[in-house]
């Protein structure tokens, strides 16, 4: 019945996101949305005139909530991320409340009722937001969360250990913020435990992961080609119904709230979790980042 | 023996083209050159972050000119982009020449010897200067130029005809600036002449066309996603040796410089240059923007 | 909502069409249906190893029609191609008859309601006869037909003319079988009609098209990869409502068959056929063809 | 320098290969050579025919051994597949044996230095025979192997306990063929090892592995889609340097043949095999494996 696609928010996030799915011709129908609306036209030209190059079509519709009602996935990357640039966490988290108080009614409006897919920051307690705000089961309601964080250890450890990332395998947990870990006893280099693969220093290896991170940021004060990568691969997931695993942003009904943790993806969202055997430190992390996220939360309420 | 492809300039666009080709799994190996160090690398670390959510592999090294060597492609994405934004065309023209004077050597003492595909502005007389400077034929030395003012226009007949864009053909000419122009004589629709096809305002079309960069170019002060298309697919034309058209900016004998004109793409560039039948007026229309890339380029030297 | 494709008859053609939906990722749901069960099952099997190899994801049913019910795109690829290989036509249509007279039920009664893309030869008579036996709008029916000729003729013309088949444009047009003809006032060269870009023997060019395809049929008695490229690129016209021109199997009001000609394909099918300047030779031609097809689909009812 | 790459052996395999290389865009230059002449050129056609409708260019080239000079990777798929459908392997292991010998020799006389990646069955058996006859490092030939029924076992397990083929990961191991083995120890479910995911009957899951090959090998006497997908697989790792691990055919120096097991595979072949921790049960059937090979191989020379 063709995919719809919608987006939310067309800052450099969102759009890079757009143009992943217009250029790969994943999207039948993509909507794009901004506060700005001369933002969201102006680059759905840009994301037409690419059309003359693609060998596949796709339908740009600007502005129009109405679109979304059948979407199958609408990711939400609303929000000032440059907000993010004093280390303003607290300014962040209003600026991100107010954005979804603005949209949340005219997405609940338009009927919409397939998959939220939050990128917007701080992305477990927005994804916590919009759980709360839209009539939807919180299973629908997902958000990147860690799975970029899990990218970016993936990269740091591949480097490290001069393997592919392809061989690189686990999770990274928590809120996606200051206090997602990478849970170790989770990966695996080149199929093998990486404490059986390699004597490694685990807090080096997740500075280094940091530091990549950081060095996008202050090249260009926000990362947008691994979000969007990890937004395409989960919306792909979505889409066709694929049950893969992403540590993602996805509700933990212990604590009330989504935070970042492994889920199996499907056309319905979370289909299910996979019990992890967590150490006790990182059950400890995990917990603690929880409590930041509930925090949060609350806040926006 | 692999795909190598340069990029100088990390700006927006060059970015852009980088993800575009390591989303795609086009190139094997890419080269990421910038004035700015940490900008080169810092970008470097958002595509190597993507790695891990792609099915390929691309080899991103950065700042370094010795790995040119065997570059198939360098695209040129040099220059401050911004400088347009004041309409400074002469300020731009500094800047991009500052530019090149500074890469030009650097990119001879590595010894390259494959296709440049120049993307900084003003286009054609940037092209020319590039072919002025290297010790290349020139043949091997071409610009996006009108291509993606064709792109443009393709896109602007299809909204107003209602069709789809891959059923618009034809080509936009002469300077990738104000004085380009579509060559209507050339353009069909759905496989027809477009005179014959429908009653069309000309001047109203080639404004939709223009209107469109505009709405971009306000919305977020430059244009990546149309432009990052046509590199990418001359780019593998070249690679793949297509020896397919584009009406692209090469070297004119009549005029001494490289100007917007379609021309047969390969690995070695430009393989030759069909002839066109252009109305007076369009021929007029040459000549005139051939003038002013001669103007521009004396400045240059 | 997910793009579903079914592909009824699992031969060479059927299976490498699907073969290219899975491997490109471009269905989220693919059904095969095939009057050999265990043919279909095999074959399934076969692409599902793939998937272990694919960054996407697709969902292969077997042998189930209720599936069918809400697909965007049946392609029918019933019949025993093998008949062709005397030259029986007579047997052949006999042959697709009977496929079709067993199918067509369990097609209805599935519910679908979607386009139904016919590959099955004699294309232009089956294409007819599916719209005789199915209670769909005849525009929801189409077949491949001289689209894959056309495919031949670019081919040969490139080849011949040493441009890229890109630079080819125009139809072939009428019967797919025998009586098939270029209608060379539409094809272009590098955007030139052919009579001004070139001195070439239409007859010629003609033979070389025809020759390549029997040197395919003699090497493997069937094509495949020709036919399974223009299958998907017109499952994906549909899918994604791109209204893109096809020269294939659809409905002539005049005639009242379906029949080779351009026609706008979306995702209820035909659109809107382009009026076409045929010359009278080219006129002659297609109405000959036209008689053919009204012949066999007489025999066939 | 683009991608070169040669198939020698036109049948079913390499012909579905070729035709997931150039639908795909990945290969510039597509070199196929078979014995029959005439079955190269007639499948040389109808991928030409499909370059119509694809976005990227392939150079098409046949029979041509000088061609293979510089090619990154040259796949064997020579043998008559056929012989196979009588198991009988004497046969089979005799019409390999003079497919190579006829082919090594011209193979050599092309200067052809690149990567030799070996589909022909016996696969170990036939890379160790490669390894004999050409003048090139054992470490730049290899055969697919193992990585197919690797595939096999990841699609019956992910069937088996209702996760995406994705979240399996681990290696067959050994000869490809009947004593190919899983290693369970190897297996990971969901990130975890399948013995502490969930209670599995490990013969029955072979089984169900085993089961899926023979449905589609009863159902078409060859198989082509898994084998086509990882053959791809390997070539596009080979040419962009991934240094990822495939379970393939590799020298293994303790028996002195090429068998199934982990290697890192890039532009150079094997880079280096990852250390395996191998359960007393499955070493010894690696070594069973090691000892069947060893026969086949004495009986090719």
């Amino acid at each position: 019945m063709a995919r719809t696609i919608g987006i939310i928010g067309i800052g450099h996030v969102g759009v890079t996101t757009a143009f992943n799915l217009v250029s790969k011709g994943i999207a039948d129908k993509l909507v794009l949305i901004d506060q700005k609306a001369e933002l969201a036209e102006g680059e759905s030209y840009d994301l037409k005139d690419a059309l003359g190059g693609l060998p596949t079509y796709t339908d740009i519709v600007v502005n129009d909530y109405d679109a979304l009602k059948d979407a199958d996935v609408v990711i939400s990357a609303v929000g000032n991320i440059g907000a993010i640039s004093n280390g303003d966490r607290i300014g962040e988290t209003k600026t991100s409340k107010a954005a979804l108080d603005d949209v949340a009614p005219k997405l609940k409006a338009s009927g919409f009722h397939g998959v939220l897919l939050d990128i917007t920051n701080p992305c477990d307690a927005v994804t916590s937001y919009w759980q709360y705000l839209l009539d939807l089961p919180k299973s629908q309601i997902i958000g990147t969360g860690t799975s970029l964080d899990t990218y970016r250890m993936r990269r740091a450890v591949a480097e490290t250990l001069h393997v592919n990332v392809a061989d690189v395998r686990g999770y990274n947990m928590g809120e996606h913020g200051e206090s997602q870990f990478t849970a170790w006893s989770t990966v695996r280099v080149n199929n093998e435990p990486i404490a059986e693969y390699a004597k490694v220093d685990y807090d080096q290896l997740a500075d280094a992961a940091r530091a990549g991170g950081w060095k996008i940021y202050n090249a260009k004060h926000y990362t947008s080609y691994g979000i969007a990568t990890i937004a395409t691969e989960m919306a792909q997931a979505i889409i066709s119904d694929a049950k893969r695993i992403f540590p993602c942003a996805n509700y933990d009904p212990e604590f009330g709230i989504a935070i970042g943790h492994p889920a199996t993806i499907g056309k319905l969202g979370v289909v299910n979790t996979p019990e992890l055997k967590l150490t006790d430190d990182e059950r400890a992390k995990y917990v603690h980042s929880a409590g930041i996220i509930k925090d949060t939360l609350e806040k926006m309420k």
